[in-house]
């Protein structure tokens, strides 16, 4: 099967696998099977065999995985055994904690080029990293071959902001703002929605 | 199938559905069908036939789904057809950024009461919201009776936290710090993990 006819929503499930084998790497672990991984996130064992059968074979039957060699490669598929370099456009207090945010070390991604319009906040830093002007974007993006941005930039000015990410060579964007945005095929949009894992949760309470 | 049987997976689900009908009655639409929901979300139609089928009949064959119709009963199922009040603890860049997020609005929740320990930020107001003590925490969430938090704190905070959280009487915690928590069962945790999406965009890119 070639990669592009692989379904998407089996693309979305490898990062999750590739975090709790990288958690269980971290435990010290050396070897699982598709039953614990699946016990560990609520998915069926064999729903798991059959996703990662899609890029080949990667453990033995009753041996298990390897987990520092599955990593590896599920790394490899995603293109994450890498380090790319995300614009990040906005620098409020979402952007600025975006910055700060540690949870992108050693995962395949690191902020290198933070954006703002706000003349108090363009030439100052933020860890270490020059706050530039968002009017000047679309060149600097371009200059450094950027395909990957976080967008946390008001609702009302998410879709220009979009635009002009397209026009200098973004490929994927990540969505902070509260709205849905355009953009030609070809470009990846996901959104950061604290709302959908909020209502997730809620249908398990009890209302009073 | 009582509610309980219902594939945690399944539940999931839910809240996109829900947001894509919103959309879609927010832009004057007033009937769907399985196929155009599936079409905007890259699931298909039998998928989300079936997982509404655990919940009832909502449309019928030929004719479709009335949008308004079918949101009500989707916010009845994941109770949202309320709004919660929500602590939200730690009122860094994040916490601020949450406390003025307007995705929340009609959407089931409202952040009530926000915590944080830093004796220079106790007393004073975030949208128009007075920020407490977080010594004082699981009286001031007991006396409220709040059920859900949003956990804003650094990940070596996380842990103590949500220990706290879980004995003021929290029952859903949607978990910021890139850092896994435990918690009893009968509690829910929900992680936001910005690198699963962006892992899930770069499996698509060239890498040039």
């Amino acid at each position: 099967m070639a990669l592009r006819d692989i379904p998407d929503i089996v693309v979305g499930r490898l990062p999750v696998y590739l975090r709790a084998l990288s958690r269980m790497a971290q435990e010290g672990q050396t070897i699982t099977s598709s039953k614990e991984l699946g016990e560990r996130l609520g998915i069926s064992s064999a729903q798991i065999r059959k996703d990662l059968s899609h890029f080949g074979e990667f453990g033995k039957q009753g041996t298990g995985y390897q987990i520092e060699y599955l990593i590896e490669q599920v790394q490899r598929i995603l293109k994450v055994n890498t380090e790319w370099e995300v614009a990040l456009v906005g620098v409020g207090d979402l952007g600025r904690a975006l910055a700060h945010y540690n949870g992108f070390v050693n995962r395949g991604f690191r902020i290198s080029a933070p954006f703002d319009s706000d003349p108090a906040k363009i030439g100052t830093t933020i860890d270490e990293l020059k706050i530039m002007d968002a009017a000047k974007m679309v060149e600097e993006i371009r200059a450094r071959g950027l395909k990957v941005a976080m967008l946390a930039v008001p609702a009302e000015k998410a879709q220009a902001v979009a635009d002009k990410l397209v026009e200098a060579g973004i490929r994927a964007i990540l969505n902070y703002a509260p709205i849905n945005i355009s953009t030609p095929s070809g470009v990846r949009v996901q959104y950061i929605d604290p709302v959908i894992h909020l209502q997730r949760m809620t249908f398990y309470l009890d209302m009073k």
